[in-house]
């Protein structure tokens, strides 16, 4: 993340499945998630181990929902899964990057992306289903 | 981020005059920094008020560091600035998206975005510059 004085190695070599080696702030990890193919960002969101785990085995992407305090399996509700083609992470380790295939949309609101908006609220994103006809 | 309950309109409309709208966590906001042309993810870091302005104003990314805890313009050691095109933020506005031009390399250790590794450990992002050359 800040990568003026993180003291990393470029040639460290990660397992992942040694999950410790990942930085975990009060349990969790945040992750950037992007459309594999357009690259696009769809989504930020916060892993725990246990999501990032279910996110390895299952490669359906899994978080924590801090607003319920609860495991999220993406799409549970909308059906709207994301598939993981690959995970990466950052100089750092305190941060994770999601290449998915997107079912649907990534966004509640019916944007195919959370970021459909420019900072002076213009709407740039793609709309791709209607709230109603989902939740 | 988290969209399945934040019970944000996606019709509001922001005026990035008024910062307040933004959510920042401890005074704290998370940003994804994407290149503008290739949308490779080339960082994550953290904005405060004020470095959330300077970025606004100046169009050169300014960042909160949170190992200094000090302002951070980026490049201001290395010259490798951001010159942002645009901005975006989340469903939630408790997250931005920039969009950049991005001068030399992103991460310290000489590559161009600071997500270069794999979960697995394969380095897989190019490298730009060594760091002894610019540090």
């Amino acid at each position: 993340m800040e990568h003026s004085k993180c003291g990393c190695d470029a040639n460290n070599s990660f397992n992942a499945a040694d999950l410790s080696q990942f930085k975990f702030e009060n349990g969790l990890i945040p992750a950037i998630v992007q459309d594999a193919d357009s690259k696009e960002v769809l989504m930020f969101a916060y892993m725990n181990e246990e999501s990032l785990k279910l996110t390895l085995e299952t490669k359906i992407a899994h978080y924590w929902s801090r607003s319920r305090q609860s495991l999220w399996k993406k799409g549970e509700t909308s059906g709207h899964f994301q598939h993981v083609r690959e995970i990466r992470f950052d100089c750092d380790a305190d941060c994770l990057l999601l290449f998915v295939d997107q079912d649907g949309g990534a966004c509640h609101t019916g944007y195919r992306s959370c970021f459909y908006r420019t900072i002076d609220g213009k709407i740039v994103g793609e709309k791709v289903f209607y709230e109603k006809d989902v939740y």
